[in-house]
């Protein structure tokens, strides 16, 4: 059997030998940390975007996708809690492409950076030499916003797992506009200590595995709690919908009883609301208890690049 | 007319709105530089590499695929006189690829990376759904190395202008295993003050043009005083194949004639050699003095993504 996208990443984990004290977060987050010094550290990410995978240029335009590679990076940023700082974009263009394709992207590119005080610094124009599919790659460097970023490797026993917003069927449009949670992560961080944190990239059930995973804990979560899209309801299984479904791009966290509890009184309800969805537990499997009151394992079911 | 590289590049540094307190150095160098509060700054570069264009899987491994990736990337570094820190990698892969081909990629990688003490820190997988091309996208961060990053901007009315090793015919061999000038930059940035730097990715014609359309300058160089590869030589027009052909890699870089005479002077010629081959002049274009005394207005004919 092929290797997971997990697997994969956890070999390449294990083969890096950063030290400590330079990289304090290393391969396998959704953000590294590199120590510059005894003063400051930078955070990076990249992501890779493809036409036909990621978007369909037949309909999606170069300003959105210009936008949606910027707020998957931006959405990364938020994964850690962390302020992002700048960007830089490499391109594959079809042959055909040119400055007016260039400048389409780069709206969309500076439409999702700009809100976030997040700057395209530089970039990498290339050309496939045919009409080979458009490709686009981000890379996103962010700063701690005070705190330490939260790594996905904090889940403690006992925590309530929460969610940003709602989950489900991003694919039906929310997957090429979505606002990347990065004020709400700050928001959070602040109110409470969060003890591990990812983003909804490639769906609930594949994302709370990586926090059990690295976290060397288990979970258990309430599908009656879990708040599903209007897009996740239209699908014909709305709640693996909310759970397989990849690109919310929501923000999944662990943090105890007590915060859990402070974090409901003062959040503000005029922002995108959280809900509790489980608790951590220390079986090292994820399940999930259904409406009718049986508890099933629950299977990592979300898109992987290597499988799918 | 379809727009160059360089005058889209251009577009998007007038676009920009990086503050130099924030950015020292922004759009259109080898490397942004990103001030991280008052005691450090970082700077970032990224290349796409794609098959077919930069690299034929039909012939090249992909040990050999991992190692020009980050060593293009390495030689932006270099270009800066900047020390490489770490990199991020994203990739796109034909269906059928997985495992073992990403553990053949991360051999080069780490081959390149390992030399300079630039660590892999993360990536990101994606996969097409059928045969299209492989991708490959590179981030990489670097710090300064004591002295301010050497820009492309800095060249004065007098400067000689001068290359590391030898030029032309990288594409037959030298540009999948070339060796990123790190550490020659390194030293001869130690030695003297270099006033502007850039790598020769593209072709001498089109990178000495860069360095006189940002410092706002003209050249003149002298065709014999050229170092032709031996790869050059074997070319039908071994002047042309220096002057145009693409991925030498080499540095190419201006200093006062003063700082010239005592680099040459210093220089350990254990290490690669540094040609003196023109002078930096006030005309605002580039001219070539032929082997026969007359002179030539020279052209930017090296490979522009946008228009080869």
């Amino acid at each position: 059997m092929s290797s997971s996208e997990d697997e994969i990443t956890e070999w390449f984990a294990r083969k890096s030998r950063l030290s400590a004290s330079d990289f304090p977060i290393g391969v396998g987050d959704d953000m590294a940390q590199i120590q510059l010094g005894k003063e400051g550290s930078v955070l990076v990410t990249t992501d890779m975007l493809l036409d036909g995978v990621h978007f369909d240029l037949r309909t999606a335009t170069l300003k959105q996708v210009g936008y949606k590679a910027m707020a998957v990076s931006l959405s990364d940023c938020a994964a850690m809690a962390t302020v992002p700082v700048a960007a830089v974009v490499s391109v594959a263009l079809p042959e055909g492409f040119g400055e007016e394709e260039l400048k389409q992207l780069h709206s969309g590119i500076t439409l999702a950076g700009d809100k976030f005080g997040c700057w395209l610094v530089g970039g990498d124009i290339t050309s496939w030499k045919d009409k080979k599919p458009f490709a686009i790659s981000v890379a996103m460097l962010s700063k701690p916003a005070g705190n330490e970023p939260v790594r996905r490797s904090g889940a403690k026993v006992g925590d309530n797992i929460c969610v940003t917003g709602s989950l489900g069927g991003a694919g039906r449009g929310k997957h090429l506009e979505f606002e990347p949670r990065v004020e709400e992560a700050m928001e959070i961080a602040q109110i409470v200590t969060i003890n591990a944190m990812i983003d909804i990239s490639d769906g609930l059930s594949s994302d709370l595995s990586r926090i059990c995973r690295q976290s060397k804990v288990g979970a258990i979560i309430n599908a009656e709690q879990i708040p599903i899209s209007d897009a996740g309801r239209k699908s014909d299984e709305p709640l693996s919908s909310a759970l397989n479904d990849g690109e919310d791009f929501e923000l999944l966290f662990t943090l105890s009883e007590r915060e859990a509890e402070s974090l409901v009184k003062q959040w503000d309800p005029g922002l995108i609301p959280i809900t509790q969805i489980g608790t951590i537990i220390d079986t090292k499997k994820m399940q999930i208890k259904m409406p009718d009151g049986e508890i099933n394992d629950l299977e990592a079911r979300g898109y992987d690049h290597l499988k799918n």
